[in-house]
């Protein structure tokens, strides 16, 4: 690739240079105490689970462990509310572990631990004056996205060509929000290279490593969020999604991770990696957490601020008080994936194992017999993120001379469909997805379904690089539809066996029991566009269901 | 224009046989003790006001003139369904009328007075055998637009191309939604060629004239709606609106008229005008009615039927309950119109009256100082007109060998701005018109605005052809805000002056107090994209205020 041997101007640094400059700036900013003995990292190539690593390196107090990992954002909240915790305490707390985690597993860009630390403070002299929290997020730490705008903090996206652009001066819409409702903001997360592809690896921070299992994809595009979350290095992340950037990594960590409808959580303030605002459907935003109870949480809070008064393309729809008490069952539509796209034997045994714990509960659960296919919505969405025949996003790679990620040449043929497009085919190709798209409706309405039940993905976390395609996922994005991962079990090579496996035709390579081993297993619950309530409300008595 | 002299095909009919031919057949459907006496009748150039025609003919007894006039369509509901006046009487009632407008102004397309009269029969039926309605709309006729699916019944739109089109053998979810809600429909209604314009006039079924005054435009595209309503041959009406084309017709004939945001009323299942989907925001369908209250009527009840169980583009948003109890007072902003399109003298004094009567009665009324100009939006809204580069509007019409009406001809410079469009110019259009969309959002923000009070149109109802562009209308289809058209009052050439007009370089002609002289005058209400139930609360205040 030409690009990569020549940078954008003779006389500047080359990209290896800055990058290596930048991860050392980075690096820096981690307090020394707060670093961990070699003894404890890895790489990419190790097998290891590094999720109690925080506990055994001594790093946090007993305290901060308990901070970080006895609450939910919930209980969190209360607790620092009713005066037991200090907010001060919990910014500290939060931010080594997030330090913890950066060095285990490259989650982060960016680090604001001293403004955090500053806010801490800040909080408990509020709440000791004023008698009464900032708001409801009073003290709850949130981890967002590297895109959001922050003041005074770099936004590159991980885009070597974006290391020299200024600052932001304002923040995004959002963080304004999260800050009012007195969240602690402490950092930002990792993400792949133009955000286009499930593992979140980039040639400035790095690649983001799965804790559960180091050689594994964390996934992406929000994977500093979920490795973050997993880590407990953060209680609640916030992601963007187009196409499962949220629910990847909440399937490869284990996490919870909830896409709204679109326009619901606030978008705006975010630098894009590619050419905006093309024809389709939009990117959301959304929560990841370890707790479904703060999916909820989250979503709520923020809506209850009126996010359209800051952001013009925020839908001006209140959240609607849960209405789970209001019907006692729900009816819940499943099906066990597509003959394109094969679920391996674990994700099968995730779905299996739910559906009969639920029909076991007396919940009404039918698999669906003809439902459309997986393989021609991503088609669909496909079409829709490669429109834009300026190729922006790989403009903005090659001006550094930086190389494309190996994980995003594997998903070049979905971003890139096809070098050109003509606006005559975006009347064909809205045609095609409003025929989709009721086709759907027709399921739902035809089997009387509150929700579906599905597979997020075919696979559960892989190694490096394998997660190719997100058809389970981007299919929601399509069509709108909320969408919720939730965490069951595990993949043990015990009992999902390779012969299980059917031959995956999208893949050049093959389900392999021993290198998915203790990957989290998980189940997506969507139902239909704006029915976030609905799906909140229902997904809280399944939630409570499988956790028994 | 060499398409008007030759026929698609050599052997057939000539496009001018055609059209008589359908004229006749339609025209032969009125029983011939429906006929109006010939001293009735007026056309195009008449000065006439027809309103009290239909008192005046003898055709209606007095019970039919009582049905017609004498309730709205909740209070019309109740008393059918209170058993206090038949269903098939209403159904007679509102035929007959309907049948007498057509004669006078030429608002129907098709007829489907012997269904609606089988319908009444059984609505009475039900009532007496179950002792409960079919739906809260039991016994109430309401009037769709030609484009909507009617099982049997022609869809042609005006255009001589569409009349050897096979016939809908689905309704069109509304329509659906409307029977089951126990609606009486007995007709449809007139609209321009293409749709794309302000006059309903096409070369099928003719010219929709104004009730108030025939020589005066009924006002487009559902210029049928607005004068059958006008003429109280329809107590609800239902039309479709991308520009104005709902609330254009309310503002032309004295009714009201409500827009609301995308997709709260179902719009599937009608036959298009031009190429779906392109690229932009969509069409709306909503009601016209001659009283405030049979608009949140018909919208809540067709929204508590859960349309997007028939539709899968309807939003899956309830109909939220009235908000106005919680608010003691409406924080209103207003502006009196643009110097693009200055508004004209009984325009402004329908606004300045209102604004006193608002302000006296104690709502807190401020003018906007600033705001983004109607000329901009209007630009991008007609990018997104003429985004369809094959320009099939036109060749529904060029087929058949029609001209292309005046009026159209008019309104050409923004249905098709350009002959072609690039892909590329799609997002600066999109970009552009996210930028103009937040800059209205902030006027409501630092306004701290419920609600906007404006022009619905620079003009009244105009002379034939002379209505053009419709900018006051037009910017809200780009916003997908919701709008409410609200009658209130008259032009007035003793108060309304000809020197009191600005010189309006919009037109190639100028204000005339006589021309216009009793055309109605309205206000138009606005609120932000999906807060129709805000709007509806508050219109309703400011209905009953200005009212008194």
């Amino acid at each position: 690739m030409a690009a990569q041997q020549t940078a954008a101007n003779g006389n500047a640094p080359s990209w290896q240079v800055k990058t290596a400059d930048k991860r050392a700036a980075e690096y820096v900013k981690i307090p020394k105490e707060w670093r961990l003995e070699p003894k404890y990292l890895g790489d990419e190539t190790s097998d290891r689970n590094v999720l109690n690593v925080p506990a055994e390196c001594g790093i946090l107090s007993q305290a901060e462990l308990d901070i970080t990992e006895k609450y939910n954002a919930v209980s969190l909240a209360k607790a620092v509310q009713s005066g037991s915790i200090k907010a001060a305490d919990v910014a500290t707390a939060f931010c080594k572990r997030a330090a913890i985690a950066q060095q285990l597993v490259c989650c982060l860009t960016e680090t604001m631990f001293d403004d955090a630390l500053t806010r801490g403070k800040y909080l408990d002299q509020y709440l000791a004056e004023h008698k009464k929290p900032v708001g409801p997020l009073h003290g709850v730490p949130v981890s967002i996205k590297d895109s959001f705008s922050y003041v005074g903090v770099a936004t590159t996206l991980g885009f070597v060509s974006f290391l020299d652009n200024d600052f932001p001066t304002e923040n995004a819409p959002l963080v304004d929000i999260l800050l009012e409702l007195g969240a602690i903001l402490y950092c930002k997360t990792n993400l792949p290279q133009t955000l286009m592809t499930a593992d979140s690896h980039n040639n400035v921070f790095g690649r983001v490593l799965n804790p559960h299992k180091l050689n594994l994809t964390a996934g992406g595009s929000s994977g500093g969020e979920g490795a973050l979350v997993a880590m407990r290095g953060s209680i609640l992340g916030i992601g963007t999604d187009i196409g499962g950037s949220i629910r990847i990594p909440a399937i490869c960590c284990g996490t919870y991770g909830f896409k709204p409808s679109s326009h619901r959580v606030p978008f705006g303030g975010q630098t894009e990696p590619c050419a905006i605002i093309g024809p389709g459907f939009p990117p959301v935003a959304g929560p990841l957490a370890n707790s479904f109870e703060d999916l909820e949480f989250l979503v709520r809070n923020v809506i209850d601020t009126k996010p359209w008064d800051r952001d013009a393309e925020a839908l001006a729809i209140s959240w609607r008080a849960p209405v789970a008490a209001a019907k006692p069952s729900v009816r819940i539509g499943y099906y066990k994936g597509d003959a394109d796209y094969p679920v391996h034997p674990p994700v099968e045994r995730a779905l299996r194992e739910s559906v009969d714990k639920l029909t076991k509960a007396g919940f009404e659960v039918v698999e669906l017999e003809k439902y459309p296919s997986m393989k021609a919505g991503l088609d669909l969405a496909a079409d829709y993120y490669s429109l834009d025949n300026t190729k922006l996003f790989l403009d903005f790679v090659h001006r550094s001379g930086e190389p494309i990620i190996p994980s995003l040449q594997k998903t070049m043929h979905l971003v890139n469909k096809k070098p050109r497009y003509e606006l005559g085919e975006v009347f064909d190709i809205n045609l095609k997805s409003a025929v989709y798209k009721a086709r759907w409706n027709q399921v739902f309405v035809d089997n009387k379904l509150d929700i579906i039940l599905c597979p997020g993905a075919a696979n559960t976390a892989v190694l490096h690089d394998n997660y190719g395609a997100p058809p389970y996922t981007a299919v929601w994005n399509l069509l709108e539809y909320p969408g919720i991962i939730m965490p069951v079990g595990k993949a043990d090579r015990s009992i999902d066996t390779n012969d299980l496996a059917k031959p995956d035709p999208d893949r050049d390579w093959q389900y392999n029991a021993d290198d998915v081993h203790g990957a989290p297993t998980t189940i997506q619950l969507v139902a239909r566009r704006y029915q976030d309530e609905e799906l909140i409300a229902a997904s809280a008595m399944i939630d409570a269901c499988l956790k028994q």
